[in-house]
């Protein structure tokens, strides 16, 4: 290509740009990845730590990486809240960011203490599972809560954006879906959780262990919602099964209830009820030979067929 | 190890390699993911560039940067055409790579504009959206649909294997599976996203919705079929919800259809056409305390059980 | 914050991390997938070495990666050992990881030709595939079987957490979730497979296909059953559609058996069954103007409702 062909698509480009005005621009992925990281190490630093902690060292260590997420911190929220606020003065912002900093901080062992119990409950909820270290390196349903603890944080001190963005950073490594806006209590422990979504309102109680595929969701996506209770309330000890979804801000599943694989529920449940769908009828047919041809013929009516691109 | 043993293991891989013949590599999935990279940031240089563009020197950044897209990318799709024309000559080869770079070029603004609609209904469709950055930097479904209006154009160019590998990053990353075949309208909206698959000759009109778990897939899988419309046609305006299945390609959902949540679908609906599963006849027990034994003898007829290893 | 605030909050920390132990640290996620990557380049240098094997001194570079697999797989292994028993002589543990490292290497001429086949089988079981070379670049299922080999040798050999590790990295990368512990048979073809969970103690035969959503899953997660054979056994030549559910450790599907899709089954299926799910009764309304607001008033009785937060 010449210059003059690169220069007009260059421009077309740049009045392109222009259409969006000249926000401030919001921090990277990577730098809210950065962030994470240093968390991370703070609450587990047997496992996100580069090396052992020596006993000696240690508080001298701890210290220097809270003050790095001090300032790391304040720069990242800073750039969050001038994104949405950019007609606020510098100053004010910058106390700001560095005020939600410190309380974060503050709220760190808080944070890890919760954590080391949702470890424990996986441990304790899986057959497969050998050891609290095997759960914290390798299970997705523990990394996906301990972001979500660390989101939800920020969600509730108001911080924009920040919230959304770790948790996305979950979803992509877990494919769990948690909205920072969940409020979920102690023990929390979800299996293989590819999937799984819960919505911005929903309200989790303790002792929850819910599997893959489930859906914690709103029964309409109308924006005039926004804001407004749309996701179920989980009580304390319910159990909810693969690919079950339960949906809308009215819907309580009450304390102890056991939810089914793939059941769909809409209204509240008692307290110690078990739900389970009943039986579907399936059609047996033989020999499978002609399956291939048959499928195509009877698929209008029936619920084989490949699903698959 | 010894000598000896290594050079033994050595030998039975190497002549298990030389069964796969000498074909020239194909391009490593970093190479597509630098790419990949230079088109984001060409597309929306406030998320994705280093660094904020001062007015003064856009333009030349602006054209730098087409200028290494333009270089990168000849390669990329030359590797990609030598793979399967191993016997057409170099430069013609160099020559068509070229070409496909420079229309691509051309065809950036359309496709950035495209985009920016996309981020628009985004922000539209989901009560949770905050702004059109937080859908650009947080959302898997926008990651999803910016990859594959890039990785379709290269497909109807006819290069090879390129459309597919950026597919698969975008589907990595976001746990939705889009076929760079698929032909998609303006304003396609994905939420959450985890497990959607949309199939190769999926025809998607304007102004459609679809949750997370949604397959717009085959009836049969026969290879016999390659080539066919095997996938359904999804017509302006309609919404598909979570977990829903649409299939064959003789299924056409009608304008403003609205799919209910785990639908399976293999005809075709008519126009303003709501359609919901009729409600599943659901037991409830009570109580609980013995659920998890019961479980385990009443699940030969029910939906309940654990579905988790 | 001043220094006397961050010191609280380190000595906060500090006296949490002491109540996990002073366990041996576990390999980070970063070691295991150092090696997963040297055992990727020596399974297939074509797709994973970083240049073309020349001729003239392939068996040399394919010597010297043998040699640092072993290196670093032995220090691997060993840090997983000695994770597990703390207590074992330092010589033994080097003595056991370095045997277990060997046989490894002695293996990977097997592994290889059993990868080889399932691409083949990839190929041939999906009419959007073009090339084993873009099946062993671009395919999901590809990627979690190669892991899943690997990943299975090591369990079979009894090396604690490692491969479990493995296993996550590729759930991670790919959405499918497939307990190390599960044994596969030849030409294994999983497609798409955002969602698919299999767990520990499933057994599949020869000639499986596995589509996206599929779980071959437990009845019961009580810990007491940690051991028993708790997921089912697929035979030869079976195909399940996506979404499908199988569930049991007693569960048999019996040779070239079909499960269609979103099926759920608890009991052995017969030899050359063709199992799916009765037409589900669905509900038909028009028109979709006022949907959205009677998804609200109907939703509590309907499969309808956005399943979204």
């Amino acid at each position: 290509m010449d210059e003059d062909q690169l220069g007009a698509i260059a421009d077309e480009l740049i009045s392109s740009y222009d259409l969006d005005g000249t926000n401030e621009r919001l921090p990277p992925r990577e730098a809210v990845e950065a962030v994470l990281d240093q968390i991370k190490r703070l609450l587990f630093p047997g496992f996100y730590a580069d090396e052992a902690l020596p006993q000696a060292s240690r508080r001298f260590r701890v210290g220097t990486w809270l003050c790095q997420l001090h300032d790391r911190l304040s720069r990242l929220v800073r750039r969050a809240l001038v994104h949405h606020a950019p007609d606020r003065g510098t100053s004010a912002l910058r106390a700001e960011a560095a005020d939600v900093a410190t309380g974060f901080l503050r709220a760190l062992p808080r944070v890890r203490e919760a954590l080391r119990q949702d470890a424990r409950a996986a441990l304790d909820g899986d057959p497969a599972a050998r050891s609290i270290e095997e759960v914290i390196l390798t299970y997705p349903g523990f990394e996906a809560i301990m972001v979500h603890r660390v989101a939800h944080w920020f969600y509730e001190a108001g911080v924009p954006f920040l919230p959304r963005a770790m948790a996305e950073l979950a979803h992509q490594k877990t494919g769990i879906d948690i909205h920072p806006g969940a409020r979920i209590g102690c023990r929390f422990f979800i299996d293989h959780g590819t999937g799984v979504v819960i919505g911005e309102t929903t309200d989790i109680g303790d002792d929850v262990q819910i599997y893959q595929g489930v859906t914690l969701g709103a029964l309409s996506v109308r924006r005039s919602l926004a804001g407004a209770k749309r996701h179920p309330t989980i009580e304390d000890g319910v159990v909810i099964y693969a690919g079950a979804t339960v949906l809308g801000g009215e819907t309580v599943i009450g304390r102890n209830a056991t939810i089914g694989g793939n059941v769909w529920i809409t209204t509240s449940v008692a307290a110690d009820t078990l739900v389970i769908e009943s039986a579907p009828s399936l059609e047996y047919r033989a020999p499978r030979r002609e399956a291939a041809s048959e499928l195509e013929q009877t698929s209008d009516k029936s619920h084989a067929g490949s699903a698959s691109p």
